[in-house]
């Protein structure tokens, strides 16, 4: 069966400002120094898998970037959004449209913004999901724990699935735990991180939406009729503002669990959210360049990066056109960009956030 | 009796790189935005005191510089060292020097790179030490500490001087003491800081000099025999190389004090020597602006300077040319100059040159 890739790709990345921006956003962007933003990492990815069959769902202000990054595909492998309106409005409508054009291929939705070492183990895991759709599940990618992470939601996992490998249906999905209990989970090894990854069969995945939202999926449908005709615009302007702000997991993952309709196919494959400073220092680690006690990354890797840290163990620098000394400081995150500079440490890298609504106060608007 | 100051200027101000560097001395730094540097202020300070009777001694390599920050003097008014002698070499010279252009005036030696808050009580102190001076002494300006410094020497005050007001004979010099040893000497009340100003009338002075030091003495009493001739350079030369390196603490003021022949002039007048990030952050607490919880300083103050500091109580921020954002580091520094980025905290503000150590390991050496 044909395997198409959605890719939604949203999101500004708050907290690994300067580096994401609201106009200059994570998936746009090249973090790690490879030579593709995370955006044509995903594509590239899943191209064995996907060959053209890749449609890239995102903002309008955000369309004409991400076209200038994906080059070999047309224009009818990207869907604009005109305003966010969640997971499971962007995620539906690609499926609608595939399912109006191809008819009832698998889908797999995957977000532009994530890092995987393991690619071979990655679309292994998608493989195995791809089977597990066509007997009609919906699948996620559930991610191996090798840490009680808190910030993450877990999947917790049930029977194993006659002829698959390691695909097992879904007991429940779970919020982000407190410590003790994801201790617990990691323990039980019955747990596995949710990466917000989605594979089925188009007819599938539409019937639960028409069951489970059945206005948003009117509204999807409305839309998808007329996506390949003049009427498009008109039928944005019409229906896509009112549409439900849901995320998938929530209108779909979690109530299929609950009738025995998820499966998941647990991976261990180097994945990162990069959700923040703390998870990108992490990423580096594996292949990096270390200058005194710190480690450095730079975009493009291999731009001139002069960098002296000193009694700062765990250290990262992010410089751009200045050489960087750090003294003393430990865990120290310092990111030189072409507009600004950032200075935080580790332990504060979930409340960037902060800097970016402080920016307002002192008439910076522009940078974030 | 007229009075001629004495303006040493050397010193790289590691501890204050990038602000201050090898190339660009911390004297020919404005670092408080003044609009100065701090060896215009010093020239400035004195000004009422000595009208254009000043003497600068530097390095042959910042002569240059020197002169075009002090467009108002002829070339008599600079004496170019070829090498770093320490200050007996360079204040004796001086001395010599105006001795034989002026006879036996009242000379005083300020370095080039302090700072006075309060100008109208360091030129009341100079002016009684020029009184203490005609009476024979070597005398010194003694800061009244306003905390147990560990970063400089002390000097123990003696019995009041007759006819003078708050001049003291000096009991003794002190090396930087440890904390305890300095929370003794603050609480007694006897003891104040010795910021290396020196006031004699030039023949104690070289009397002094010629008792203790006497190869020193004969080395710049052949230079200054030939200074103002053809022959200076020739004299340079021959002379300047062997000439014993040693402060002019150790070489006269510790052994006349002894014989009782040292005043200090007490004097509480918001003085710093600037010597760190430290000392530079309590300097700008008076005069600054807040952005956050950073203060910030600029040079020239008024420049652009956009700063976001959170959680950040008690840091600072230099910043040349790009917002500076600062999250989570208590007493912060933070400096962007055109050339490089310092990241460290006031605890390490000591610690500034290990920087600077490390900038040839990554072939930074213009840097330093």
């Amino acid at each position: 069966m044909t395997f198409h890739a959605i890719i939604p790709a949203g999101g500004a990345g708050t907290r690994l400002w300067p580096l994401s921006r609201a106009g200059a956003p994570k998936f746009l962007s090249d973090l790690t120094g490879e030579g593709q933003s995370l955006l044509q990492q995903t594509v590239r990815r899943l191209e064995p898998l996907t060959g053209d069959n890749v449609t890239i769902v995102t903002g309008a202000k955000h369309v004409d970037a991400v076209r200038g990054q994906l080059p070999q595909f047309n224009e009818d492998h990207f869907l604009a959004e005109p305003s966010p309106r969640d997971s499971m409005a962007a995620i539906g409508l690609a499926v609608e449209v595939i399912y109006h054009r191809h008819g009832d291929v698998v889908v797999g939705s995957f977000a532009a913004d994530h890092l995987i070492e393991d690619e071979e183990s990655f679309r292994s895991a998608v493989a195995e999901a791809i089977e597990a759709a066509e007997r009609g599940y919906v699948v996620t990618i559930g991610i191996t724990p090798d840490s009680p992470s808190t910030g993450f939601g877990y999947i917790k996992a049930g029977e194993s699935i006659e002829g698959l490998t390691v695909a097992r249906t879904v007991e429940e999905f779970l919020e982000k735990p407190d410590v003790a209990t994801a201790q617990s989970y990691v323990e039980s090894g019955r747990y596995v991180w949710n990466a917000g990854m989605f594979i089925a069969k188009a007819s599938v995945l539409l019937e639960a939406l028409e069951r489970f939202e059945p206005e948003l999926f009117e509204g999807l449908v409305n839309l998808a009729d007329v996506w390949d005709s003049e009427h498009r615009g008109v039928a944005l302007g019409q229906f896509w503002p009112d549409l439900k702000k849901i995320a998938i997991d929530h209108a779909i993952a979690e109530p299929l669990a609950a009738e025995g309709g998820m499966a998941v196919v647990p991976a261990n494959m180097g994945w990162s959210d990069v959700g923040d400073y703390a998870s990108l220092r992490d990423v580096l680690t594996h292949d990096a360049d270390y200058h005194g006690d710190a480690i450095t990354g730079v975009s493009p890797r291999g731009a001139e990066h002069k960098v002296v840290a000193i009694d700062s163990p765990g250290a990262m620098v992010y410089t751009h056109s200045k050489p960087v000394t750090v003294l003393g400081i430990e865990d120290a995150i310092v990111v030189e960009t072409e507009e600004a500079i950032l200075v935080t440490t580790r332990e504060h890298a979930q409340s960037v956030k902060k800097i970016v609504d402080g920016l307002h106060d002192v008439d910076l608007d522009e940078l974030r």
